[in-house]
């Protein structure tokens, strides 16, 4: 396929959706033709999927009935979105995608990764972006700018417990392990200029 | 696992939902726990996974998305309803299962039978029913049995072809063939009383 699809992922607070606009803004000033979007979400169907898996009242929604709704809303933004405009040999950078699922179901959830990653094969066809950013930020620093942020919604993720964002954490730093050469860590400590810089960075690498 | 998991199965109008509810009634009669419950929907969550899969807006649905949130529906379901009777030790008839998906999914739209069995594994981890009825009436006569009850609600489904439905009644002679150990055929082009009486003695075989 041409078009280079690129994901980024991490814990909450981790900085991605503010980076993701600033880079777009960059390469678009560049020339490149930039589709943002995130998951899940990112289209209508996906974006019902969404609120139902957001939803505060659902504290009873088993593990695997929330991993393949996330499965359903990757497929759906897949397919109407992404796809087209890689088709368009555009760059799509992509808020979240299976890795989260892995992470987030498979380990935090305990699922399973193998488990989690083979159901998402039947949504994914097995299309993996080039390149994965991982903004990499200690679970209490990233929560606690969320928590600083006080027009964001709050949703049944953050509902869950500082262990629970520790075993994100945590997976993250083991998928990174696991798949070397498509993940690229970058530190999202810093400010957003920091950040910024490395993500660029990390993206010219592969334009 | 205790209890007796009992599935209908059929095409649009095939009278599933009707001899559900008077099989409930005669079962109760006979000191029987009956529960009695339908896919996708059932609980809460499921119902709102059921409301997106049939909204008559929602014609780009991709198949596979479509099949992802069955199973999600159906996982919810199962943990939320099917498996607490069970445990209780009742007589769980339910409308639809995953022989559903298979046919509408994986046969009428062409995912194909096994793509969408294995991913439904990760659903129903393997519950299967005790029995299966397949209620076997011509995809004409079923239809003519959905547009003259002027109370029923349109759905997305109902937007399909006749070639559709038509697909779908192979389908499910073809399953009955590949699992005649579980799924046993009734004529459903009787009047209530006749299919009524198949469908009891059926059951009566497995409790």
């Amino acid at each position: 396929m041409p078009g280079v699809f690129i994901t980024f992922e991490g814990g909450e607070g981790s900085g991605k959706t503010t980076i993701a606009a600033l880079i777009k803004e960059a390469l678009d000033k560049e020339g490149y033709q930039v589709t943002l979007t995130r998951e899940p979400g990112g289209v209508e169907i996906a974006e019902k999927i969404r609120d139902i898996i957001h939803d505060v009242k659902y504290t009873n929604m088993d593990r695997k009935t929330e991993a393949l709704l996330y499965a359903a809303s990757r497929r759906q933004h897949l397919v109407e979105k992404v796809i087209p405009a890689l088709e368009r040999n555009e760059i799509v950078i992509c808020d979240r995608f299976v890795d989260s699922s892995m992470v987030y179901q498979g380990i935090a959830r305990g699922i399973g990764i193998k488990e989690v990653y083979e159901m998402n094969l039947f949504a994914t066809e097995n299309i993996l972006p080039k390149r994965t950013i991982f903004f990499d930020i200690k679970p209490e620093e990233g929560l606690k700018r969320v928590y600083a942020n006080k027009d964001r919604e709050i949703n049944r993720l953050d509902l869950e417990t500082i262990e629970f964002h520790q075993k994100v954490y945590d997976g993250y730093l083991s998928i990174c392990d696991e798949f070397k050469d498509r993940i690229v860590k970058i530190d999202a400590s810093l400010d957003i200029d920091g950040v910024f810089q490395q993500v660029l960075e990390k993206i010219r690498e592969v334009l």
